[in-house]
């Protein structure tokens, strides 16, 4: 089977583990059975492989976030990479054409498409199959997935079936709403639609020929930035007379807010957090290595992070979107192919961040215009190259490197290093990639 | 006039904030009218000198403390050092032999002991000038100041007198009762006890004649460490028949909780802070560069520091100091004579800290046996030398210190270093000073 996991947007609603630079799908905050700590990207990926170790998943996704897909689920995975964010339906036609022309995969064959950041078991896998399964054979064009509904919400579209039945034709689709309409919805058998369909391959691609001029999936790569913003529900679904939905009654958790995600966390805290005896139904996650001491809070969520810390009633956090736009924050911290990196001090005339390469990775050759560095390394082994000239290193070495001089290291081992940014137009922009 | 402030304790009970190793007193939490921010001792010593600008100030500290009174204050006020911690009546002590023996001060004239931590008004120190005064010329040997309640505080002490009159003589002292005893004891006339009396030099230097055996203030100094740890209450108030009390009805908050902290705050955040519209009675006070987002609290005080995360009911608050002597942190924060240094990055083999020198200031010629250290300067100008050799350096300079290799670094203007040290023994107690 295939199937393609939508790995979407920036999620402010989770700053500020979340942000521009980091989506929430990256953010380690699952308990494993090791003890150790999984990010959803990695959980679902986890999942996918224990239920069906021969799928092929393909990560739809933007180009800035290819590089953390890399480092958490590693090289082999396939990755339809979208140049710039041109909403659903782009995004899955590209990633179409992408499994028809470059992993030969038939007209005919099942595509399962859903979205990477809903908190399920292995059961909700196992339902996709079947979703496949169904598409595979069925005469309808698309098979949807409709999760049977906990609490009457206004958050979610619903899907009203013609019957209740496992797999029923979709009789209507109701967009959000109010909770009195969803109750009664409800009532006549309506399910959540949490944005998961199946479709043979050639369906799609023939529905993308008809609202896109493009040759292939090269053309349609180029052409990407001119494509019109449109959702895949609009732009497919709205328009398809023949649709049916398949009935899931398991574990479906939406992960979109800080309320929702704390109800998936196995304990109270995740990292270093001291909560009294009079606080109730809180919940923290913070990634600093200094204590929250919390004290007689209710109801409540508390996150820090290297980019701001968060504190709130946990029904309000759903509202944080505003708040988190208007916040005009420096990126503190950004994991990229080679690792990662952290801001730990902004002065006027200077940056300092610790750099964390991991084993094996390099950063790209490359020089800036209007800053020095200086590297110290403070742990693990490498090898830098300023200036064409080779140098092996470990922990005390310094490196200097004033502006214009190309450089970059590599990592034999995991390598930390502190570098020393010094001038008075310090900006990621700054950066000549060159040669080496 | 003599006027003694007591810079007592570690202050835990304004964590993070405060910690073992800057008291509260130090906390820059006031808006002052030039819109920048001050300690409780600034403000105190800023209200005395408005008041009376004669008055002669001598602070009874900690030697732990000598360093952010002299940053804070300058370099001329007077400072009783005590060489440990030995409660208030070795404290006042000590002060006391330091007046007559090392500022002269004469055993008839008056002295005034208070705490440098309530939130007063200048009409206070005016009340202080009136009770030296009156100890100059009463036949009480003390004269304490009594502050009118402003409701039934289960947390002071309270002082009886024997009327309603301005001056009176106690009647009885009345330890912490209950809050119907508050009450009770209100209704009689009683006032708080905000621990501040004014006496004659020599009343106070016979009295610890008769309990400590000393020839004057080098020796007292000298045996500091053998005495008793005993309060000036115990010691000398409770046996002393002859005692006045002055009322005064002013402004007078006690800030060792951040309950009442957050009271004398002019404004409901200090530094990055966002709070919704649905926040109500919340403070935060945000030490660190990235914004804190708080929605949908209430009676609530948030403050972040280099040290740690605090949220908590305000109320609960109180309760923060078993908590907190629990944390076993790193500190992260530490202001020093010659200007401040701040952790921003641990690991097992490295410490990466902030040094920031005040103009004309200068670090000791020290060695460290079992790390080395990196300097690159990230602003100002300045001199360091290193194993004897001098040399001038500014921002974007790199300074290595192999381990056993004596440095220091001198500030012309105020002077900002990256300081990297690797090793695997990283302690503060691996310094060796030297003579330059």
């Amino acid at each position: 089977m295939n199937i393609v996991l939508l790995s979407g947007g920036s999620g402010k609603r989770l700053w500020p583990l979340s942000n521009d630079s980091r989506s929430k799908q990256f953010i380690k905050i699952f308990k494993t059975e090791d003890g150790s700590y999984e990010s959803m990207v990695q959980r679902v990926y986890r999942q996918i492989r224990a239920v069906d170790d021969g799928t092929e998943v393909t990560i739809a996704t933007s180009k800035s976030q290819v590089s953390a897909i890399h480092n958490q689920l590693g090289e082999d995975v396939g990755i339809s990479v979208e140049p710039c964010r041109r909403d659903t339906f782009p995004a899955i036609a590209l990633a179409a054409a992408y499994l028809h022309d470059v992993r030969r995969v038939s007209d005919e064959e099942a595509i399962v498409v859903c979205p990477v950041d809903p908190y399920v078991e292995e059961d909700y896998f196992e339902a996709l199959r079947r979703l496949g399964e169904r598409a595979g054979i069925s005469e309808a064009n698309l098979v949807l997935m409709g999760i049977e509904p906990t609490y009457p919400s206004a958050k979610y579209g619903y899907i009203i079936p013609e019957n209740k039945e496992g797999v029923s034709r979709v009789s209507v689709f109701k967009e959000k709403p109010t909770e009195d309409k969803a109750r009664e919805y409800i009532e006549k058998g309506a399910l959540w639609n949490g944005g998961v369909f199946a479709f043979r391959l050639g369906y799609v691609l023939q529905r993308a020929h008809e609202l896109i001029d493009f040759t292939g999936y090269q053309d349609l790569f180029d052409k990407y930035e001119s494509l019109t913003k449109i959702s895949f529900d609009y732009a497919v679904v709205e328009h398809e007379e023949h649709i049916e939905v398949m009935r899931f009654g398991g574990v479906w958790k939406d992960m979109g807010t800080w309320n929702t995600l704390t109800e998936a966390m196995e304990s109270d805290s995740i990292g270093k957090a001291i909560l009294n005896e009079r606080c109730e139904n809180v919940h923290v996650v913070n990634e600093l290595n200094v204590p929250v001491l919390c004290m007689g809070l209710k109801d409540m969520v508390v996150s820090a992070s290297p980019e701001g810390i968060l504190v709130s009633d946990k029904k309000q956090s759903s509202y944080i979107k505003p708040y988190v736009d208007e916040i005009d924050q420096q990126i503190m911290f950004a994991e990229k192919s080679w690792g990662n990196f952290r801001v730990i001090d902004i002065e006027e005339g200077s940056m300092t961040i610790k750099v964390t390469l991991n084993p094996g990775h390099r950063m790209n050759y490359h020089s800036h215009e209007h800053r020095d560095e200086v590297w110290t390394v403070v742990d693990g082994n490498g090898k830098t190259i300023v200036d064409g000239v080779e140098r092996q290193v470990t922990a005390g070495d310094v490196i200097q490197m004033p502006a214009g001089v190309a450089h970059t290291i590599f990592a034999d081992t995991k390598l930390q290093v502190i570098e020393v940014q010094i001038g008075t137009d310090i900006s990621v922009h700054d950066k000549k990639k060159l040669k080496l």
